[in-house]
């Protein structure tokens, strides 16, 4: 069994790690901490587990963290930046939900996040959490840095037509669609159901840090620096991302089968059949990347369609596949959840 | 390995199933059977049952559900009834998640649901499938009468109080709300987004079908025939129910302790602390019954509050659960998921 | 053109006011105060006021509000009574929405809303505004409680019943649901739409402050003490009240004259014919009090369906209403919105 | 007064008609028929217009639409240009919210809406009922063809940079989202709340009979054949739409100005701050476009923010705008609404 630590459980990535840890069948469930909720029984927080998960939330300070197999971090961003080398030299892997080892320039990092950086070494230690790009290295690391949900939906999406080079990569057009939950379990007047539901908004035009991001692995995977257009959307919705991707086609290709190839042994992207629409709820729940790849009419321009639900595949479902890697289990254990429809 | 029919599997109780039973460790789906869509890959209906049911649908004159084990019946009223005095007879066990069976008094189904009924003497022979009440009888059946989502959430609401004698039983009230897939995956106006989002109302004040069922088995419970103001709403949210009970107390109890006492050892009845409130996305996706028991100011009038998914509790978790006990397998097999929440 | 002041235009019973008065056409918008927000156009914050209102917000201690002939208070709990004295000697008429003096019981209103009261004197002269009720006396007054928004449903659902003398007033029951509007514009976890979307919930069952103000009109209809269970709950959408409302029948009556007769000459209050079930979609955004009543099974519990728009008729309408009232205006002036649908 | 008839008022756009125009000072409502419906009140169907709607609908052989002075059809496509030329000959205006008269390449008509035109030569007559771009034409005009929501909010989107020549319109990109009320009021599956709430999908991608209707206005902005990629999203919510519109800067502009300038009188379109994120709800209800431009990051991409209610500037709301033009009333005559927000 695997002990297991959860720093930061009070939001909706930690309640969701929870969920899927208690029905793994190699986790064992040591400490979860909030500063804010000590002593409480996470239960009490949240009723949905009750009777499945017995654990209180623990003061951050006396924590059994450095006992464990591996720490998620599963708190606001510059969190882990500060606890992560202490648990990396008592032997625990640690993996952060938030973006503290995203970025791989640190200048670029501290512009988009507002703060100096903690530990720019771990940060060129780490290594960033979509398998379907680094598993190899995943598997010897210590440190994970684990995708955002913009970024693993955009990326997975791109991903095929930027390796194969394809597609001009200097106009890249990635809009977005997200799910409340994404904004986290914080009280936000923007985010209240009197005015977020019944109605749809951009937000971030001129500025989002999901943009480096997700330009960095685009970038990566082109071997030279891509341009991106990213338009983010609020939809009044609990879960779920759809990012609609548009770019244009530079030469002649199969994109279908491109596509089925590229995800051919992935056991968390599933490619649709041509034609098809994805629907976000058709991931809910799940760990899984719906695709779908269209070229209206026929023209030069490729449009992708690409579902996930933001808080499993986006975070706490990746985290759990990215622990699988780390620790040589099957990465599907624990993350066979057939998605809820409706 | 249990071999498992379904006949109608094209609607949300069918699909319901076939998620939980997907993941059920001693099922074995054999045949799905839909008139309309037979030849279709479930998983085109339904996506997200890709790459988790392979079965395609099959003309119900065709399938081979006369070797199965036990066939469920997710299909509108008046199905079952047709066709289960065969299966019997083949040796299979029945369960129907309709009203076929459910309503011993043969004049009052037909009055209610409006035709004749079929086999009058299955009805009398089926037990009606709720566990926490008939545990024994449904050992040893052959055929059982799923409860109905509404009165799964009232009778488990009511029980304890009918049970202990301590309410008047004449006046009994349940103000009940449904989340939309209560009404069926059916093409109608009124359960469209765009007439029942944002909007709440009650239905079938005069009368409405779950009406005697529920007075039927309070009335078995107190020895004598209740009566009962049933009220149910729609509810814009997608799955869900909360029934709000009134009762009259006749004699002093401790309420908590009484619902504790009844519900100690039932696997899926959840009694919450005092002064709860549950929400019906805490049990959302989830084979479980949470409630809570209130008096108001002190005074005479007992509130209940009881939750359930309509699509779980309420139907195809309760028809698994229900299987289990048929078979002899642990109860709760199968039905151990996490509800979701967010 | 009556002078119109606002305090505290940053919620929602502000912004409504706001788009009311906004096409009355004896409206002139004067001020509209708060603290926070002082300086910003109200148009900034409430962006569907764009071209409409040209106000900004202003300092409550420099606003004009003695030079205007009424003044809304749209602020929390307790502000009114602290400035109402002020203006009424400047012969200002005051019209609160807040429930600073509802409560004709000063200990009972400290005790539910936990804090001394600044003025006990003018709670005594302050007028109730249901005007289905006390619409001579609104005419003549200075002060104006507007009422709740449960209390409006709920005690215009009852009127009819107990100003007859045809229920039992000792077991009223009201079962009421509501949008999460009416948790106002406050950033509260347990109204993000993360939380409360496709969730429903009863809350404040052992108690809620609209209980005594319900209870306070209930018995002054009665001519004595009646005994009320009130239940709220939270319902998944934006604006809407229904309240369902049970009571034992005393005496025979026809259900349906009775409610017609009543409310034959009410400009907003819609008696729909029997065995109708209104939607509150069909008030929204509009001052309208749907009502129908029920008789199920011809027993001797009524069952009474009332719905409003929380913030029209539950808040912002009904306080224009009485504004009409006061100023010697048509009753409907300026009120005359159709409901939207969908 | 103005005399109006409405072919087809039982779907969202009549209902919408109905709101509106009971609101209108110049308009008298003298016939509304629906074969199906016939001699039922309006209001029975609709219970929004209880009070404020007396008509009854009529049988369409017998509604007396050629004594109107103008008549809406708001019909399936298909009905308006089979009984159109009848009503031109008694000198009735007509104004069709359907797709009959839009497209005026006939070849292109009948590809898309999959059958043959009935009357080409009106065809040629009708003009095209976007106001910002044809006032001068419509006011003449005998025939309307009053735009498709998509339509409205896209062309006004890109109008001010095609009108300028400074974007490349080969490669134009409409990334839109709707509301479920634009797939009308018709009993469909995929349009059920427990279908289509929670839940977002594109659709329609390899085309959408929106595609020719945008790309034939824009081409007349700009001269020539523009390429335009078109994706549509069904999006949880009841009313709005929200395009987001992509284009690649051929020439230096600002962009602000040239909004606003284009933009300075037009009544119902309001271009926003520069940076500012318009919202659907922010013109909920109301006859208004607004219009934010953004150039993320100083790139070569423009992207455009466009807003409206489907139901008003995309259907009902425009169609009166038309005809207050075709009658020379003052164009915002019975569309002040003020948006309802929250």
């Amino acid at each position: 069994m695997i002990k297991i630590g959860i720093v930061g459980g009070t939001g909706y990535t930690g309640v969701e790690l929870l969920r899927l840890l208690a029905q793994h069948p190699e986790a064992e469930l040591t400490a979860i901490t909030s500063r804010k909720e000590a002593g409480m029984p996470v239960a009490d927080l949240f009723p949905n587990l009750r009777g499945r998960v017995k654990l209180a939330f623990s003061d951050p300070a006396q924590a059994p963290l450095s006992q464990c197999d591996v720490v998620f971090f599963a708190t606001p961003n510059g969190v882990a930046m500060t606890q992560t080398r202490a648990l990396l030299d008592a032997g625990v892997k640690v993996i952060d939900l938030a973006a503290d080892f995203r970025i791989k320039d640190i200048a670029m990092w501290e512009k988009w996040y507002g703060m100096a950086h903690a530990c720019p070494d771990l940060v060129a230690e780490a290594v960033y959490g979509l398998p379907e790009i680094n598993r190899d290295r995943i598997r010897g690391a210590r440190l994970i840095a684990n995708p955002g949900c913009y970024p693993t939906a955009v990326q997975l999406g791109f991903l095929p037509l930027i390796e194969a080079g394809v597609v001009d990569t200097d106009h890249l057009i990635a809009d977005a669609k997200s799910g409340v939950s994404g904004a986290g379990r914080k009280a936000e007047v923007h985010t209240l159901l009197a005015e977020a539901g019944d109605n749809f908004k951009a937000y971030g035009v001129a500025g989002h840090r999901h943009w480096p991001e997700i330009r960095q692995g685009l970038s990566q995977l082109a071997g030279r620096v891509v341009g991106l257009t990213f338009v983010p959307h609020l939809t009044p919705m609990i879960r779920g991302i759809h990012a609609t991707l548009y770019a244009r086609l530079t030469q002649e290709v199969d994109l279908q089968v491109l596509y089925e190839n590229r995800y051919r042994n992935e056991p968390f992207v599933d490619v649709l059949p041509a034609g098809a629409h994805p629907e976000t709820r058709s991931v809910r729940a799940a760990n899984v990347c719906r695709i779908a790849v269209h070229r209206p009419q026929g023209g030069d321009t490729v449009v992708v369609l690409s579902v996930i639900d933001n808080l499993v595949k986006g975070a706490a479902g990746q985290a759990i596949q990215n622990m699988n890697i780390l620790f040589g289990l099957p990465e599907r254990l624990g993350l066979d959840q057939v998605p809820l429809l409706p």
